[in-house]
């Protein structure tokens, strides 16, 4: 039975959810896969064409579902709302994405989407990508965050004597709410930023 | 001679310049420190705390040098600017700080600059680190990928035939321009909204 390139992308996360992104190695995955080495090699040159490849995959739901029929900032929020549940799909999911720089057909056809909606709003092409790439940043850096803070414990936690009453009010607001509220408020600030952009907006 | 927890701090971030994040290892970084293992654990627990350590000094001239006296939106901008410029010092610098969700002296007095200008500026104090939090997350975001590009070769060599026309247009014009270009554009639009929410503003 031949291993496919598919499966060993289907591997790679099946191993990153268990070990996290710092344990996940080229011989491990070819222990959970049962085979040699050379046969992940036979697909990927290096561990940096896996992780783009898996990066993809995780990708893939924000590329593939219709957009529903709505304005172009619900239909750009959707997006980042899709983007950011992807990244949670895995451990390290954010960090998988944010360190390849994918260039793989899911990745593009997400960005294609994005630029399609703005450019459809009425931004010029020559600037469509200048604004959907801050936005796409905006939720990778959240989402790592997230992801890192799940992992580390809370600010909170570990600094309730350190900072002066008016931060610790401001500290303790922000990260005692949902991730999922920061988030969403968050990319709402960068869409209000967006609407002031759009020519011709009726503001 | 004793091996102090700064030497082991500024050793790892030699070693990190030339070996990468992925490359860095406690093995190597003993071996560069000339030290057992051992030295390095006495002052560190795991890898974790150690990154976290260099995350933090990484941040350090964020957090030092004092602002200009300038209106509360250049003072946001200044301290983005620097941010982007403290993780570009270093090869995967931005990596290091993401992953670590770092709890550390300079991390919080750079914080608590960002927090102090917003409430001076009239956000109320339960809502300044909503405010902050995504601009931290986009210059995240933004350096991160800036530094993965650079590692990995650009998007228009590698897909000049696939896009249609309008799509590479707005690709083009995003990526052959300068990385600080598109992250003083992306970190302005971010303002934008923050201007509207500003109450009473004179918008």
């Amino acid at each position: 039975m031949q291993l496919r390139r598919s499966d060993v992308v289907t591997g790679a996360l099946t191993l990153l959810d268990t070990e996290g992104l710092d344990g996940l190695t080229m011989r491990k995955l070819g222990a959970h896969l049962g085979v040699q080495a050379g046969g992940i090699y036979w697909h990927f040159a290096n561990k940096q064409a896996l992780l783009a490849a898996m990066a993809d995959r995780i990708i893939a739901p924000v590329a593939t579902e219709p957009l529903p029929d709505a304005p172009w900032d619900a239909q750009l929020t959707e997006l980042g709302q899709r983007l950011r549940h992807a990244l949670l799909k895995h451990r390290d999911g954010a960090r998988v994405v944010a360190g390849t720089y994918v260039i793989e057909p899911n990745t593009i056809r997400a960005g294609e989407q994005a630029l399609r909606i703005l450019i459809t709003a009425g931004f010029p092409a020559d600037r469509a990508a200048w604004v959907m790439a801050p936005v796409f940043y905006y939720v990778l850096g959240h989402t790592i965050e997230e992801q890192a803070q799940h992992a580390e414990g809370d600010w909170t936690e570990r600094n309730s004597d350190e900072a002066d009453p008016a931060l610790q009010t401001a500290m303790t607001s922000m990260l005692s709410a949902a991730p999922s509220d920061r988030f969403t408020f968050g990319l709402n600030l960068f869409l209000d930023g967006l609407r002031h952009r759009l020519p011709h907006s009726p503001a």
